[in-house]
């Protein structure tokens, strides 16, 4: 069967969507209430783009679907926990997010910190779990095992102070000041570009792939998570609040330094473009079977939310 | 060398504290201070109980130190982030912990909910680490990577919404409300039983116990876990601030029903008597080699902070 772009990235979305209510569910218990907060921001939609990258490359690098799934949803668990931490009055202090309030606003602080904090460690949960439930893997060879160990650890080191957390760390700490270049893309690759990689590298580790598939795939991951993040940036002084579900130009409200009051709106524009290219280049080798990820870099570089 | 209780604990702490301060190193980089904020808690000293139970497990089952190291120290982590986290604003409000200000009062409240984050985040990197530096691991049988991954597949549960973070949600929910013995025993067992007792039984599995021997490590690590809580709640009210290094009467402060609240003083200690014995004599059958761990629940039942 040959699905266009939209059909192939809606029957990800679907597949991550269920897996995502699956492994969050809804029951009766004394703690309730902490599963309802973790499943109202794990299932408020959004884009899945980092799910979606990691099912994707592990179905173009011949792996499946199934094998990669707990992987991909780990990474938007650590997503998703990171924007109800980063929403938290004593961060970025928003109401809203992705259209709805966010999940302090509907839950109270104490609740939205420890929701954060139990998505996080479900995401571990889930990984250990796909590792532990394969029968046979305690007797026979650790090479799958030992697979799924090293996408684990690409992915909590992503999230870590080396990564997601960091970036985190780095943006409050450059709130009111003006950076350089350098520190500014640092902040962006570690803020949100090592989680977008790891999506997709992890899926590369699942999957044996070769030395060339493995460069091919880094490359096309570390242009995407820049490009992602300079959108991103134009966005916030162009988009709107009906389209992007928050308030349009909070960055500047928060006084950040983004790619727009760094290299202004042209520029950053040509940027976009110029990263966006050599993303897609970057595959050029895959060949054919590589066409969605390359669609999907033209997608969000003109994406409107 | 044969080491009287003490010693052997001082030893035991010595490895971990050396240890964590190694795992989470000082350095010079843009995000240092959230690296600051997390040695900042994590090197707060403190009995150091969970990892010192790890370790003690595993030389009693007859394994090494340094392979269990990781997982001790993981547990300590996450004993950690919670501390960080239990004592913010939004949730119990404290100002000292362990007789040193606590961490939003130094570093600030954003930073602490990411210095918690990223111990959280950090645990979970070190086990990997442990899993993955293994030479050979990839092409050997998979047995001892398969005891790693189930060890750590214990911890996450242990610390997730059926642990330490659901028992914490059931503490806050429970403020103010008068509440059955049920609920009591339940919100413990989660809140701190599970995590001591994963501090044991990550030991077993890691060390591949018997059934025997397994199945005496988790009565005692039950019993251990209970008895420590209702210790806390008789300390609460019994201990002081120069002993305890935080502020004696917290729980009475914030409505919490404990142990004392719903028993009596007198009936807590006869439950603590009972509940210790029980713990001691569950790992009569492993001999000599388990005095340390019956000195060591003597030792909890008998402190004064």
């Amino acid at each position: 069967m040959n699905l266009n772009f939209n059909e192939r990235y809606k029957n990800y979305t679907d597949i991550i969507n269920k897996a995502l209510d699956e492994y969050v569910p809804e029951r009766e218990c004394l703690q309730k209430n902490i599963i309802k907060a973790m499943r109202y921001s794990l299932t408020a939609g959004g884009k899945r783009l980092r799910p979606v990258l990691c099912l994707a490359t592990a179905e173009i690098l011949g792996g499946s679907v199934e094998e990669a799934l707990p992987f991909a949803c780990a990474v938007e668990m650590i997503h998703t926990y990171s924007l109800i931490h980063d929403d938290l009055p004593c961060m970025d202090n928003d109401d809203y997010r992705r259209g709805r309030l966010t999940n302090h606003k509907v839950f109270g602080e104490n609740m939205a910190v420890l929701a954060g904090d139990a998505l996080l460690n479900r995401a571990f949960e889930i990984m250990l779990d796909a590792c532990i439930k394969d029968e046979g893997m305690e007797t026979g060879t650790g090479k799958k095992l030992y697979n799924r160990i090293k996408a684990m650890g690409l992915i909590a080191d992503a999230a870590g102070i080396n990564g997601m957390i960091g970036g985190q760390v780095i943006d409050l700490e450059s709130e009111g000041k003006t950076i350089s270049p350098e520190h500014l893309a640092y902040m962006h690759k570690c803020k949100t570009g090592e989680l977008i990689k790891c999506s997709i590298m992890s899926a590369a580790v699942l999957n044996n792939a070769d030395e060339n598939d493995y460069n091919c795939m880094k490359s096309y991951a570390e242009n995407l998570g820049l490009a992602f993040q300079i959108k991103d940036d134009i966005l916030d002084i162009e988009g709107n609040f009906a389209v992007m579900g928050k308030t349009a130009g909070s960055d500047a409200a928060n006084q950040k330094s983004t790619f727009v009051t760094l290299y202004g709106l042209e520029k950053s524009k040509a940027m976009l473009r110029e990263i966006t290219d050599q993303a897609v280049n970057s595959i050029l080798k895959l060949g054919d079977r590589a066409d969605f990820l390359r669609q999907l870099a033209e997608n969000l570089a003109n994406r409107n939310n």
